[in-house]
């Protein structure tokens, strides 16, 4: 099927296939006469395509091809721009579908060794996202000593690893890429110094399942799992990417962003130590020239504290953290725990967050109540050396 | 949990977390200014207990969870005899998510042989409901030469076969149990002469799934699997029990039943061959005698044409066939294909059906259209030889 | 083929294949010219069928044919009585075959559980000779908690344990069967509590890898993987049988014996506080009529003395222990631990040791040691409680 | 342990743990007196690091320890000129016992494909001799559709492929390397056309093992396997390289070989054809300066015949074919089927073999007899177009 005839499957069966408001009129008179009938009117308020989905679940290799459907759908609504309702409407409807299949009892945890099948392995190099893989060797040491790689299975695609976490044990929170990625030394016998598990790169493989929380399942299964296996492990933190920072800081320097004032009495302080500058535009000017230059910053204080404010104050339009990295681990119920300088120093690394990496902590008794507080109050649980830098 | 908390519990879930029909009320003023609001109505009107049967579900062990809870629930409706509909609501939530949780592409065929896992085998020894397995022996025989034993596994439950469905691979249409269950000497060059497959015995083993539709979904992957596996075999037919008949046919005889007059012109016609009696009321008096003495009745053709009778004729309050089993293989689109004398002679066969078995035709081409016709229309495909009994 | 032709294959083997002394001779003229020629005199003796013994090896399922041939073979040996010197040579060269493809390198240790494939428990069930197993749960008890079922499978025979032991884990050293055979109530809790290995079965499957020390072996790789899975167990001991006993006992009292005067002043002693005799006449037809009654005697003490002499002083022909399984693990380094009384108190039990069964201790640092003084030396490492019995 | 120190163990073992000839003479001594006491002749004749070696493989790991033993010890006689006789006295006894422990029984035969562990892969890549493997996507067509790959596994070293073969299934006789490496497009239907399974590549990974016939019997078991899994194949071939023609052909054109004369009539005849010179000197000269060249001959028809002669009339010292790897197939049974002009046109295939590459079929029926009068008479069994060739 081309990408025309698809794109008119999909907006024929997200209009046709719609409710029919006759029968949810039906239903209404029916239940205002008994409020017993409700169920019915469940029933009629379902869009045709509800159970057309479900059947499809139905049919052997049903439920991937749901999941390849609402690939093509997303696709479809990012590239158009108008009529966007039906779509969307259809969207729920397949996520819905997809969120009971993919539950947490019907995945498998599996831990990928290099004895694991090379297709499996295969597809979990080229799918990662944060830390491309380099060839074999590499692919090999990121299941070799002191590293673990855990994903998810589904009964639906059984050769098809759905979600990926990469782990770093480690004697102390990383902070420093260089450690993890290119280190090439390591044995057995590191394992037994390790105290931290470093969650350093999650990747999902199936556009199908966005919006679905498989890396948050994934995450916590995996440090069950490891609390098993390795009882010596006791923290366990990531070391995440800031993508955004830099082109918000250059929105907002410029002023081009709703966050408002970006430069704060705090921020003067520091630029006087750093720079000798208390002029709030020769400020602005000399950041943006640093940031523009494409290289890292000159002024460390100042730009973890810019930092600092970008993940802990920019907020998007629902009020929670607007750099989606870590709006995910907070809502996961991790604590925003340490900036990392000059910790990502690539091309693409700078390009991102000018070099600065920072650590989600899941402190597992806190995680309950943290991603409670987040998704409930918004609050944001940072450690003082965050808070410090504000 | 003892039985008196978890039917508290059971009642409590029903009534305290059923839908709040102040939210449906709003939800219709909604709809009413705007039909768009259509999914805030589907929302309001699914009761509290859907979604905290959802998120247990997206725990671990959950869904198996569910799925043993349903299995108290629908224990507990059979013990009751009022105030049955917040629990009838309460199993339809549950049943519509495993039924989601539960369908085709999530489930796993698996072919159990002799080098099969002991526990896996143990459990299907345990739930052989239609022929009772005696001891390893008779278990080994049942996944040995000329004989199949599938089942769907799920990822839930790892080591839980969920439906369980027997095979035996024979040169004919069996006419006989005999054949099938007590025949000791079969070698793995009889699969050659093969070309029968013969479905003698499915089963559930999980109260929480009943009602859905599992079994169908079982014999229609084993009769493709077999097609890859053993080309030789192009025949597909049950040899299956008719529970209920002779206790329907007491119940008719004595005028209990709804179905009315069972003696017309063909059973007297019948009667006079095999009796020498042509009044209505003596022959129900000899038949009741016969069939009350606990032996296979001494009238062949008399008997065969009042089972067909039963089983063609019989209806239940839907108006689908009142035998379970009859009802469950025309669904699933089979054809009633043939009434099998002395065919189960154990005191069980005698009690249930004197002794007549049946067969079940799945025709793969016609199965998808005689499935529709069945539920749609209620019309039974019956073989020639079925209706010459009539 | 049949017992009598099988019989002349092995006859018509072990000479018209044997070595031909022609060829000897040559090759020790050939040796005293030149000393190097020495590979032609181990060529020469080397009997024709041993190379056509290492051919069939080299046939796929080769290797099982020269066992089930050395089966026969030792069968043939045992039913004849005279022109056995051939068979014996024959027998030698394939048991040096056999030691050499079954050396430990080649054999795999498995652990199994009730997971485990049906038809090797199933075999495992079948092949128990030390405590038979009474049906299904018998043997799901044995692979259950607190015990541990271990096996040695080869290449060459995919689906057949060859040597199996059967280990309980508890907090003593066992002084009761009962304990381990019948107790029901286990649970994976009394694990934590087990500081004690208690290797209370072991058979071999294979005839024709009798005389192969492969029982020695399993034993200490048994021992090897238990203190890596479990390194709460730091005690290794059997509770083993003492077949021949009683019927030595009666042989020695009859003065049928090799064994000469078994009554010393100790046993006079002892006799005087349990049976008010003093008489060595009247003691040893006491004695025999308690024996021979197929009760358990009435003194403990003086039973338990001879009993003690029997194992640790009657010798076979070669100057080792007389009973089997003493010189079994006397031979792989164990210590002779602790005579138990009233221990086994079947019929069988009672037929082949009055009840009495003795315990071998495993002594990891201990093994070489004993292991070399007793095949060197004969030297028999007794602990004080044996000592004193005697 | 070091090169050096290494050499001396070897040096050690091979002259202290040798042979005792007093206890050769003592034994042959006894023997003159009794014939039956021939055992202890080839007890006394095998040396003392026979029943070393044969302990180690008693050990865990003991049986790959005495595999790379044996490698190092070749490694050791090819280094050295002189004082070679002990060392060889030392192979031949570790050669005996490693025939013995990997016989074809104890090899398990494996199919690999791209769901096969990543590790075993890797190593069979790594090992490829005869066309190296270019990195993942490489690998993984040589395990793809109308390709196979099997390896023999030993208990004994459990993830070490010990001899690997490169089958690919066509519908002719391949007559060209590009067809079998170079193909990308291959889909799993072209599998159902083929009928004839290529053999291109074997490669053995373990040193310790040469000399011990594993390419024979794998190639065996291989054939057999492909007959019960794709019927449709009918014919089995090799596409061979030719190493050492060039070299050879240099060696006999100048005079430095003990192969003789190589220009015949016959040759003369092609020579007059192709160049125009009749003069056999002439010939030479030519011949040199264009082999020297490093290139393809112009000269096709003259360069086959030289080829054909050398791979049917080139003889070792023992009288086999010269070429080693005619000689394996040859001594397996296979006949010399076809030579393809221009079929690796590689800088490696034109220095080897001028680019020419020869088939070796596989007739199931002729095998044994082929190998017989190989190995018996020196037999070779070459199609008509080779001899035409001659």
């Amino acid at each position: 099927m081309g990408a025309n005839e698809r794109s008119e499957v999909i907006s024929f069966l997200s209009k046709d296939y719609a409710v029919d408001h006759e029968k949810i009129k039906n239903a209404i008179t029916k239940y205002e006469k008994n409020q017993q009938a409700f169920p019915d009117l469940t029933i009629a308020t379902k869009p045709h395509y509800y159970d057309l989905l479900k059947s499809i679940g139905n049919l052997s290799n049903g439920v991937k091809f749901v999941c390849d459907f609402r690939a093509d759908l997303l696709q479809e609504i990012k590239s158009k721009s108008e009529d966007l309702l039906p779509l969307r409407r259809l969207d729920n409807t397949a996520k819905d579908l997809l969120t009971l299949w993919f539950c947490n009892s019907n995945l498998r945890l599996e831990r990928l060794t290099w004895k694991s099948p090379a297709d499996i392995l295969q597809k979990v190099a080229q799918k990662e996202a944060v830390h491309p893989v380099h060839g074999l060797i590499d692919m090999q040491r990121r299941v070799g000593p002191c590293r673990r790689c855990f994903v998810f299975m589904h009964e639906s695609m059984p050769r098809e690893p759905l979600v990926i976490v990469h782990v770093a044990l480690m004697d102390k929170i990383a902070d420093n890429l260089q450690d993890i990625i290119k280190r090439v030394q390591i044995s057995a016998e590191d394992e037994e110094q390790a105290n931290t598990a470093i969650y350093y790169s999650i990747s999902s493989t199936q556009q199908g399942l966005s919006g679905i929380d498989l890396g948050n399942m994934l995450i916590k299964n995996v440090v069950l799992e490891l609390q098993k296996e390795t009882p010596q492990i006791h923290q366990h933190s990531t070391l995440s990417p800031i993508p955004g920072f830099r082109s918000w800081l250059i929105r907002v320097l410029k002023g081009h962003s709703e966050f408002g004032e970006v430069i704060d009495d705090k921020t003067i302080q520091l630029a006087q130590t750093e720079t000798n500058i208390t002029n709030s535009n020769d400020l602005k000017n000399l950041l943006l020239n640093e940031i523009e230059s494409n290289n890292v910053p000159n002024f460390q204080n100042l730009t973890l504290h810019l930092c600092a404010k970008y993940l802990h104050q920019a907020k998007n339009a629902s009020g929670y953290a607007l750099n989606p990295v870590a709006n995910f681990h907070l809502r996961n119920g991790a604590q925003m725990y340490r900036l990392n300088w000059g910790c990502d120093l690539s091309a693409r690394g700078i390009q991102k967050s000018l070099g600065i990496m920072v650590n989600y902590k899941y402190n597992l008794e806190k995680v309950p109540t943290n991603s409670a507080r987040y998704i409930n109050g918004k609050y944001i649980d940072a450690h003082e050396q965050v808070i410090n830098l504000l």
